[in-house]
């Protein structure tokens, strides 16, 4: 890898990838539309030789073209990543996510860039029936638009690498946390806490078990494997995330512990919190880690680390619509 | 169900489909942009009362959705079925097949239909390794743009089912023949040997073994599924095929028996016909069978049938183009 342009690179994952590629001395074309994404988090990135940023939109197919000349690897890791309101806009998770990623091949194609690393969900398991769940595991029914959306988009990297010669590399993640994490479960109770420290809304039972990795091990994994020489056709697929779970409680109580605070907690007491949540993640990482990779930080070390840079720069908690 | 509306309703399936529902005297919209559909083909069930035709096109939802008046049940059938020119056009499986089903289940989530039956493929198994393939194989790898974009729609499906309380019926055809069949493998021979009964171009090495089904027994299954009453939320994924298979080659013999013509042949000599092609195809149809249903024909009886009706009617020979 010598140049890669990364979609979304100014989000919480992209901008970490950036700058683990920029320390590295690859080059990189940050693209973002600033939807989500922070100058800030890119701001250091960007101050290395050979980094550049565009600001732009993944469905602008003439700037993502341009945009691509003299790369050999694309992240595309743009999406909408709200699970949660896709009922509110189901338009939306087709069009920044399966049309989007569309647009991006096809604009590679019309480049001539044929490696493309996609960041996929552990929600196209739906709710699995296997645990914890493989990659090979039974053909899944779709529980939500955002994971229907994250299929099609696996779908068609898999046909252009057949059809075109594509070599694809497909992350099915877990929750990611981490530092730049503005967004998801952990953020909520962090920012709820923040306004409120006497009291915590529990969306579900509080038993649902999920499951985290922590943002560093997450883009080495995708380094490694990206970075793996691959036939013309290939595509490989990973899930990524540690060997444990937690419950949500359990998350609730490390969150409060680092926090200090005591709330008291509500439930609003279903199984699942919200339509499309699944009350129970487990994903196999095996495949990955047989090509060496294992992380660095267990999940409560990654909820902890995530609360210390949250309470270090409350300006997301105060700044930002909670998702 | 009393009042059903077709999309696709003149195509091959489509206006079979409208046939049996309105010989019923079950109320039909057919809707058509009869691209590929014919007016011929639905002139009988047009005649009959409560029977309506929308020339439209599956991407105008509005016209969708005042289409939909009165519905209780929608087949969305409207698709491009063309497996094998994906490649040269890979826009049009994203727009016509995974586009087009967000575009009717958002016009049906507005105007309050919620019962959708969808012609999707056995293409979404891609190159499975489990024959014959059970529904609940292992999560499959897209080969074709058609497979994928078919993939992208049942995900929607599914997750309008779980998020908003649909009902779906997914339907994994193989491939499938009978009358008004104008499209595909036995087509292009047919088509050939109408040109020229001395000499044909086999691509593939001959040796691709392939499913087929009659028309009539695949909207008979249709029907029997999508008719049982099932509660919200739930999605009923069925393959639909026969148990058995037949090799290029002895469909090749069949139609040229029935033709009484002897062509000399010439093979391209690969193992895939065109990339993307299965070089097996075998669906497990125990799911479908258990409900009663069993085909009437069998593959070489469907073949032959299918030749019958295309020497019948050799305008569908000379007029359209091969696919």
């Amino acid at each position: 890898m010598q140049k890669a342009l990364i979609t979304g690179g100014a989000g919480f994952i992209g901008s970490t990838l950036a700058d683990q590629l920029s320390v590295d001395g690859i080059e990189v074309v940050i693209y973002d539309n600033l939807s989500r994404g922070r100058r800030e988090f890119i701001a250091e990135a960007c101050a290395r030789p050979g980094i550049e940023f565009v600001l732009g939109d993944v469905l602008d197919e003439e700037l993502v073209r341009h945009s691509l000349e003299g790369c050999d690897t694309v992240f595309h890791l743009a999406a909408n990543a709200d699970v949660r309101h896709g009922l509110d806009q189901p338009q939306r998770d087709l069009e920044q996510n399966t049309i989007a990623t569309s647009v991006v091949l096809e604009a590679m194609r019309e480049v001539g860039v044929h490696r493309i690393a996609f960041a996929s969900t552990g929600s196209v398991y739906g709710e699995p029936e296997v645990f914890p769940t493989p990659e090979t595991c039974p053909f899944p029914v779709q529980t939500s638009l955002y994971g229907a959306s994250k299929l099609a988009g696996e779908g068609l990297i898999q046909a252009y690498a057949h059809g075109y010669g594509f070599v694809g590399t497909i992350f099915r993640f877990v929750s990611i946390l981490g530092e730049r994490y503005t967004h998801g479960h952990v953020y909520d109770f962090c920012r709820s806490l923040h306004q409120d420290p006497s009291r915590l809304r529990v969306l579900g039972d509080g038993r649902q078990e999920k499951s985290y990795l922590y943002v560093g091990d997450c883009v080495t994994a995708m380094r490694l494997a990206t970075e793996r020489p691959l036939e013309p056709g290939a595509v490989g697929i990973y899930n990524l995330g540690t060997d444990e779970t937690i419950v949500v409680d359990d998350s609730i109580a490390t969150i409060t512990a680092q926090l200090g605070v005591t709330p008291d907690l509500e439930y609003t007491g279903d199984v699942r919190g919200w339509p499309g949540d699944s009350p129970l993640i487990h994903l196999d990482c095996s495949r990955i880690r047989s090509l060496g990779w294992q992380p660095t930080l267990s999940i409560r070390d990654a909820i902890r680390r995530t609360v210390v840079w949250l309470e270090q720069n409350p300006i997301f908690l105060d700044e930002l619509t909670a998702a």
